[in-house]
C-alpha cells in the first residue's frame, strides 16, 4: 500500500519554422556509450526530481541538462500518472541502464515550452545521444507515453493562444503579419480569413509595425512587425 | 540523489449557496481517536495514492472515502512540488501519526471539482473528523500549502469559466438568470452588465426557459431555467 513513487519532468519543446510546428526531441542513450541509434526510442526530454528541487526548478535544469536550452518560457500543463506508463521492452531496458531504481513507478508532471527555431540549434548532452526537431506531423513511436504528452501539450497550447500571448514566443523578433497568421492558423488547425485577421490584430496588445520591411524575398517584400509585452 | 517521494491527490471541492462561493474543508483527525479540534489544520480533502491507481481514480476514490461525495466532475488543475511544503509543527505531527513514511517529501496533484451545495450534505469518514463548508472568503490557515492549492483552483476555475459550460455545475437543476448572473460575477469578480449579460446568455448553448416561475420569493417570482449539455 505503501510503496514509493520517482517523480520526473517532461519538456514539450514547440519550434516553428516559418511553415509548421516542430517538437525537440532526444534519442535516449547511456552517457559515454556508443550504441545502435535504434536501441532506445526518442523522447521528448524529461528526467528525475531531485529531492530538494521544486518541480519548475527541476523542469528548466534538465532542458538544460539534455539540450542545452536555458532560460525559456516553461508552463507546467498536466501531470501523468497512468501505472502503466512504462509498457515497452525498450523502455524498460533503457530505466534498468539509466535508472537506480528502475522498478518504481514514475509520475510525470509535463512542462510545455515555446523557441523560435531560429535562436536555437539543439545541443545534446547527458543521456541524450542526440536532440532534434521534429515535424508535429511525422512523430515516430517516442518512448513511454510520450506521444501522449506531446498530444496534451499541443492542446494546451491551443487553449492558451486563444487567450494568452505564448505565441509570440515562437516568432523571431520582427516578423511579417503573414507569418502570424499563419502561426495561428497552424496551432488552431484552422484556416483564418486574412481581412478579419488583420483586423483582429489590431486589436491585439503589443503588435508594433516596424520602420522596415522583408529584405531578400522574391515576391514584394511585407511589412515587419515585432512584439512588446504589455507591463 | 535518488529518494523517493510519496505522491497525494487534494480536492478543492466548490459549492455555491445562491450568494457565495463557499470550499469543502476536512478536519484532519486520526481515525476513532477523539481528540481536540484544534489539535490539527482544516483541509481540502486529499490523501496518498495507491501504487497501482491512476491519478483520476485516486482523486474520486479519496474524495468520496473522506466527504462520502461520488460521482462528480473532477478536473487537473496542477501539481504542487514545493520541497518546504510541510512546514508548521501541526502539519508535522499529524503526518507522523498517519503516515507510514512522514519523513517522505510528497508532491500533490490538485483537482478541482463543482458541487451544487443543494444536492450534498457533508459526511465526513475516515481521518476526516468533520466535513463542512466554509465561505471562500473566510477560509481559516489550512493545513500544509492548501491555502495556495485553493487560491490555484479558484484561478483555473475562473480562466475555465470563460470557455467552457462548466459553471452550471454549481447550479441547481432549476436556476434564475440572476443566480446565474451572481454566480458569474463571484467567479470573475467583477460586476456584469445586467442587459448584456442577458443578451450573452441568448447566445449560450444549452440554457433552456422552462413553463415554470419561482415559487415561494416575496419578489415578482423571476423565470425558471435549466441546463441541457450539448451533444
Amino acid at each position: 500500500m505503501n510503496a514509493a513513487f520517482d517523480l520526473s519532468v517532461d519538456n514539450v519543446v514547440f519550434g516553428f519554422d516559418g511553415e509548421q510546428l516542430q517538437v525537440l526531441l532526444i534519442r535516449q542513450g547511456l552517457p559515454g556509450v556508443d550504441m545502435a541509434p535504434d536501441r532506445f526510442h526518442m523522447a521528448v526530454p524529461g528526467d528525475l526530481v531531485f529531492p530538494e528541487e521544486g518541480l519548475d526548478q527541476a523542469a528548466h535544469r534538465i532542458l538544460s541538462n539534455l539540450t542545452s536550452l536555458d532560460g525559456i518560457y516553461l508552463k507546467q500543463f498536466r501531470a501523468f500518472g497512468a501505472p502503466d506508463r512504462v509498457f515497452e521492452e525498450k523502455d524498460r531496458e533503457w530505466l534498468t541502464r539509466i535508472r537506480p531504481h528502475p522498478e518504481r513507478r514514475v509520475v510525470t508532471i509535463g512542462y510545455y515550452s515555446l523557441v523560435a527555431m531560429a535562436d536555437y540549434t539543439p545541443r545534446p548532452s547527458s543521456f541524450a545521444s542526440r536532440a532534434e526537431w521534429c515535424p508535429l506531423s511525422d512523430l515516430p513511436r517516442l518512448a513511454f507515453d510520450h506521444n501522449d504528452i506531446v498530444k496534451a501539450g499541443l492542446l494546451q497550447l491551443r487553449e492558451d493562444v486563444a487567450r494568452e500571448s505564448v505565441i509570440f514566443e515562437l516568432l523571431p523578433e520582427k516578423f511579417t503579419l503573414g507569418q502570424l497568421q499563419r502561426l495561428h492558423e497552424i496551432i488552431l488547425d484552422k484556416d483564418l480569413d486574412k481581412r478579419n485577421f488583420r483586423k483582429n490584430v489590431k486589436r491585439m496588445e503589443g503588435v508594433v509595425p516596424l520602420d522596415e520591411k522583408q529584405e531578400g524575398v522574391l515576391h514584394k517584400p511585407a511589412q515587419l512587425y515585432t512584439y512588446v509585452r504589455p507591463q
